[in-house]
C-alpha cells in the first residue's frame, strides 16, 4: 500500500488556504481504513482499538495537524453511534458503510420535549469535518432520571441543519470547523442518548456489537485524539528542530548554532517531556484495552484520570512545542517555514475546553480530595 | 490634536493584508511629531528622550504592533545618522527634513575595500519599514584597528538598493520586513562608522549636536523599541482578557469564567509580570538620560545590562501574555478576536535576534563572572 | 561607626543553635539606630522612613536571616504602637525610649468585652524576637462598626503573657517565634485599635506626631520586611554562587563549572529576576514615602498593590535562590557551607501567611476584575 | 512477615540525630531480603530484578528518605561485585553472605601502578551507609586501553581505610555519608575494573552468574535508586498534604483551605507530574528486564537514555514536591511536621552529581544531535 503521510503532508498549506481537509486526504485516510476504524464489522468497519486510532492520529497530526484533528472526531464518533439504538445506526451505515459523523457537543441548544421526540434549534460551533460529515451529534439539555437537566446528545442527518462558513482561524485552518445551524427541527427519540447512558453502559444500543471495544465509556473514546495531536505537532515542531540545528548559524555572530549549550539543551528537555507525555498516554490507551476485555464499566476514579491525563499530556506537549519554538529565530516565524503552522496549530487544539488544564486540574484536584464538584464530561 | 492611536487601531486587520505600514498610519505619526523625535534640531526634528520615544511606542504596539514596529525603528535610526559626518546628514534631512532611514544591521554584506570607500553586495532580511523609508543602513564586516573583521554600518540611497517583496510570516505581519538587495554598489568612506566607534563615541559625527542624547551610545538606543513593543502588545492582551472575563462563559458547563479563580489568578499574576516588566525598562530608560547628562561614555557594565535587560523583559511579557492567551479558550483563537494577532505579533517579534534570551543570559552570566566573550552588540 | 553585619554573620551559626537573636546582635543593632528607627521623635526615635528600614533589613538579611526576621519585626511595630493612644506610647516609651514590642497578628485570641475593655485568653504563635520584646501586639475579633466581627490588635504588656518555647524549625531557627500564652487577661480599651482604623487613619494616636510617615497605613509598613529579607537572602546565595563559580570543579569529571555554559545562564536569569523583584519593591517604597507627604489616605487600590506586590517580589525571590541552589551541587548542603542555610531561611519565610501568593493571586486578580473578595490585610 | 516500614518511618526522627542509618533498620531489612535482594543466589542472594528493588526503594523513601538512601546503595553494590572476579566474590561473599560493599565512584583517587596491582591513597567523600559495609568500592583513573586515563573502580575490604565522621548536612542527615581515607594502600589487580568494562560486557566476573541480571551494564543499576528515593519521598510530602487539606485552616482568615481552588489544583498537578515521572521510570525498569533476557549489551542510545531519563524524572518530583511545599504554610517548616523532613531529604538527594539535570540535558542533546560530548557515566 502506498504510505499516505508524504502527499498528506505536500497538501498541508493547500489544506489551510481550502480552509477544510480535501477531498483527497479523505480518500487516502478511507484507503487505509483510518476512517471506518471504529465502525462495527456488521457494518463493514474493523472494530479497532481506540489506541490503535490514537496512534495513528498522532503521526498524522505530523503531516497535517489540520487534517488529523478532523479526520480523527469523523472516525471517533462511530464509537458513539455504536451506542445508539440498531435503528439509526442502520439509517446511517445500512445502505452507506462510509457514512461519516460530525458533532458540536457543547449542551447548547434549544430543546423542546414533543411525544416520541423533541425540536431541536441552535447555533452550534466548532464542527471540525463538517463538510464531509452526513450526520451531527449535537448537544442538549433534557431532564435527567431526578428531573435535572442532564446533556444529552441528538444525531441529525445532514438535511436538518445548514452549514455557516465562518472559520477563520489563527490555526487549525484546514479543518473547516464551522457552525451548523439547526432551525426547530424534529429528533425523534431513537436518535437522542444522554451522555451519562453513553459513558455508563444504559443507551439503547449497549452491547448490540460484541465486539469488546463498544463496552467502552463514550468520554475518553470521543476525547481520544486531542493530545494525541498536541504529541504529533510537537514532535514533529522538534523533527524540524533537530533537522536545523544541524546547519542554523546566528544572524548577528554567524555562530554555530549546534555547538550551542542552550540549543541542545532545550532540544534534550523537550525530548525528555514528549517522552513522559507520551508514555502517560501509551499507558492510558493500553488500560482502555484492559478495561474493554474485562467486561466491567470504568469507574469513577478511572474516567477523571482520563479525562484530566489528556488534558495534562497536551500541556506538556504544548510547551515541549514552545521551548523549541521560542528559540528558533526569525527563520521560524516565516510562511514557508512549517515549524511555525504545527506552532499555530497545536495552540489552537490547546484552546479547546477540553484541554483547558484549569478545568483539569480543578476536576482532579477535587476528585483526590474527595471534594464534591460540578460533572465531569 | 486628534488623537491618533483609535485609527491606527482600526487599520490593523488592513495593515496584516497590506504587509506594510499603510501611508495613513505613517502620515498620522509624522502629525504627532513621533516620527523626527530623534531628529537633531537643525534638521527640524524635536531631539527628545529615547525613553519618550519608548513609551509612544508601548502605546502605539497596543494599538497595531505591526506599525509600531516598523515605524519606531524609522524613529530610532535618526538617532544612529545623527552620529555619522556631517555630509551624510546635510545629504539624508538637507533637503528633506522628513526622510526616513531603514536598516539591516547583521554583518552579511560582501565589502571590497575601494580608495575611498567599499563596494558592497548583499541580500539583506528584515528590514523593517523598507518601503517607506529613502536610505538603508546596512551591516558588514571590515578591518577594524586591530587588523581582524569588525561590524560596520553602511549607508545607501534607496537608488542603491532593490526592495524584493519577500515578507509573508505569522505575525507582524504589517511590517513590510522585506529583503534589500544590493548588488556591487560603491559606498564612500563619510557614509560608514564601525559598530563601536558609534558606542564609544568615536564616529565622524560625535558632538556636532549639542544635545545631550546624541552623546548616547548607538546600541541602547537603536534597541530600545523591542521590549516596549512586547510590553505594549502583552498589556493589549491583558486588557482584551480582562474586559471578556466580565461576560466569558464556559462552553460546557456555562459557568461564569469571572467566578473562576484560575482565571483570576492568571490576571494577577501576569498584572505582577508586566509590572515588573515595566519597571525594570524605566529605570533603564531613565539611567540613559542620567548618563547623556552626565557627559561621560557608557560602560561596559552598563551596555551589558542594557542589552540583557530589554531581552529579560521581552521574556517577561512573552510569558505574561502567553499565561493570558492560554487560558482564553477556543474564541481567542478567531481571526475577528484581535488577542490572537496581538499574540502572533509579541511572539513573531520575540524571534528577533536581539531578543533572543538563551544569548543574553549567557552575555550577561559571564560578564558577572568575569568570563572573556564573544564581543555584545 | 564600626560595620555591625561582619559580627553578626559571624554569629549565625550560633544564632541557629540559640534559637533566638544573641543579646549582642540586638545591642549592635541598637547602637546603629535600627531599633527605634520607627519610634517617634518624642520618644527619642529617629522618625525614618519605612523604604530606610527595608533597605537596611535587606543587608541585615545577607548577614543573619533569623536576626533580620525578627529585629525588623521589633522595628516596624514602632509604627504600629505610634498610631495607639498617647497613654499607652507613654506607658512603652515614656521610661523606656528602647522598649520593643513583639507581635502575633492573626485573630485567633478569644475575647470578652467588658466595661472599659475586653478579657482575652489563646495561644499565640510566631512570635519573632518576643524573648527581646517587653510588649506583645496581639489579635482578636470584636464587633466592628457594623457588628460583624472585625480583626483588632491589643497591645499587652510582658507580664500579662508566658512564652513556650516551641520554636524549632527547619529554617529561620533564631528567630525565637514563640508562642505567646494568653490566660483570662484583662486590656483596657485605650490598648486597642482595629485594624481597619489602623489603615485608614481612624486609630486613637492618629495624628499625635508631625512626622509624615506616621501617617501611612498600617499594613504596608508591618509588612515591609518580609520581601526584603527575600531578597537579601537570595542575593546572598548568589553572591555565594558567584564566589565558588570561579573555583568548583565536577565531580565526576573535574570539569570547572565556570566554562559552564548552564551554570552562567543560571547566574544570569537569577541576576535578572532579582533586579527586577528589587526594581518593583523600590518603587514602591518611594510610592509609601509619596504617600506620606501627600497628606492624603492610601486608596484601596494602593492597598491591595502594597499587599501583592511584596507576596510576589517573595516569590521572584524565591525562584531566583531555587535557580542557584538546585545547580550548587553537593558542596552546598552541607552545615559548613551557609548557601543551605539561606536556602533554609528562604524558604522558611516564605511559609509566612503574607507571603502566601496563591491568596496573594486572588486578592489581585478580583481587585482588577472588580469582583468583591473577602477582606485584606 | 511483619510490616517493617512503620517502625522504620517512627525511627526517622531518630536516624537524622544518629546521622546514620539505625542498625535496627539494616536488621529489618535483611530480615526482608532486601539488602541481598541482587546477590547471586550462589552466594546465598535472591538475584531480583533491579525494578524490584527500585519499587521496593520508593516505598522505603516514604518510610525514611535517609534509610533508603543508603540501603539502597548497599543493595546495588551487589550487582557490581557480581561483575568482578571469582576471587573477589569469593572473598567478600564466600565466609559471609551478608557482607555490605559502600561506595564512592568519583575518580578522586591517587594510584600508583605497580606489579600486579596499584597503591592507592585518597580521601572519598559521600560514602553513604559506610558505618554498615564491609567493603568499599572507589574510584580511580587508570590508563585505559588508548594509553588515556580511564575511569577504574577498587574494591577494598574496611581494614584498608578509616572513617572520618564528617556528615553534617541539611538533609538526608540520616544517610552517614561518611569520608573514606585511604592511606597508601595495595590493590591487587583482581580487585579492580574499568567502568567501561562493567558497562559492556568485558570485566573478569561478567558470566559468571547465569542470572540475566548479571548481562546488565553497571551504570544504570549502579543509579537505579536515585530517582526511585526522588519519587517516594515525594509522594510522601504530597501524602501529608492531602491529609492536611481535610482540616487545614488558613492563619488569618480562618478559611478552609480544602475549599481553596489553589490548593486542590496544585495537589492535582503534583499528580500529574509524578504520575508522569513513575511511568518514565516503570518503563525503564521494564527495559532493563528485556535487555537482560535479550542477552545482548546495552546500546549507546540506551544508556543515555537511562542515565538521563533518571535525572529528568528526579527533577519532575522535586518540582512536584515543592509544589506542595510552598503552599503548605507555616506549619510545614516545623520539626514536629515530617514534611520538611521529605522535602529536605528530596533537596539533598537531589544534589548528587548523577541527579545534575544540566549535565544530563547537555548529555541527551549532544546524544539527539549527534554532537561529539565527553563521555557519559
Amino acid at each position: 500500500m502506498k504510505p499516505i503521510l508524504p502527499s498528506i503532508a505536500a497538501r498541508a498549506v493547500q489544506t489551510e488556504r481550502l480552509r477544510r481537509v480535501p477531498d483527497e486526504n479523505i480518500a487516502e485516510l478511507r484507503s487505509v481504513g483510518y476512517l471506518n476504524a471504529l465502525v462495527p464489522v456488521q457494518f463493514g468497519g474493523s472494530e479497532r482499538w481506540p489506541g490503535e486510532v490514537a496512534e495513528a492520529t498522532r503521526l498524522l497530526a505530523g503531516a497535517c495537524t489540520s487534517t488529523a484533528w478532523s479526520a480523527q472526531l469523523l472516525t471517533v464518533h462511530a464509537h458513539t453511534i455504536a451506542n445508539y439504538s440498531a435503528r439509526l445506526q442502520e439509517e446511517i451505515w445500512g445502505t452507506n458503510p462510509d457514512a461519516l459523523v460530525c458533532s458540536s457537543v457543547a449542551p447548547i441548544g434549544r430543546a423542546e420535549p414533543l411525544p416520541g421526540g423533541i425540536r431541536l434549534s441552535g447555533r452550534y460551533s466548532w464542527s471540525s469535518g463538517s463538510e464531509q460529515a452526513d450526520w451531527a451529534i449535537l448537544g442538549l439539555l433534557l431532564p435527567g432520571s431526578a428531573g435535572t437537566p442532564e446533556p444529552h446528545l441528538a444525531v441529525v442527518p445532514r438535511s436538518d441543519y445548514t452549514i455557516d462558513d465562518v472559520w477563520y482561524s489563527m490555526g487549525l485552518k484546514g479543518t473547516g470547523s464551522q457552525d451548523l445551524i439547526v432551525d426547530d427541527v424534529f429528533v425523534p427519540d431513537y436518535r437522542i442518548e444522554s451522555m451519562n447512558g453513553l459513558n455508563n453502559g444504559t443507551s439503547r444500543g449497549f452491547g448490540m456489537h460484541s465486539a469488546p471495544v463498544y463496552r467502552l465509556p463514550f468520554a475518553p473514546v470521543f476525547a481520544i485524539g486531542f493530545a494525541a495531536i498536541a504529541l504529533g505537532a510537537a514532535e514533529a515542531i522538534q523533527m524540524l528542530y533537530q533537522d536545523r540545528l544541524a546547519t542554523r548559524v546566528r544572524a548577528y555572530t554567524g555562530a554555530k548554532v549546534i555547538e550551542s549549550t542552550p540549543a541542545l539543551m532545550r532540544l534534550a528537555e523537550t525530548e525528555h517531556q514528549l517522552r513522559t507525555a507520551y508514555r502517560l498516554l501509551k499507558h492510558d490507551w493500553r488500560n482502555l484495552e484492559k478495561l474493554a476485555d474485562s467486561g466491567r464499566l470504568a469507574t469513577a476514579d478511572e474516567l477523571v484520570n482520563w479525562r484530566t491525563n489528556q488534558s495534562y499530556a497536551t500541556k506538556l506537549c504544548l510547551h515541549a512545542a514552545d521551548r523549541l519554538f521560542e528559540a528558533s529565530g526569525g527563520g521560524a516565524v516565516r510562511d514557508d517555514n512549517p515549524m511555525q503552522r504545527f506552532w499555530r496549530d497545536i495552540h489552537t487544539g490547546a484552546a479547546h475546553a477540553y484541554s483547558d488544564y484549569d478545568v483539569a486540574a480543578q476536576t482532579l484536584g477535587a476528585h483526590l480530595a474527595q471534594v464534591a464538584v460540578a460533572g465531569v464530561f
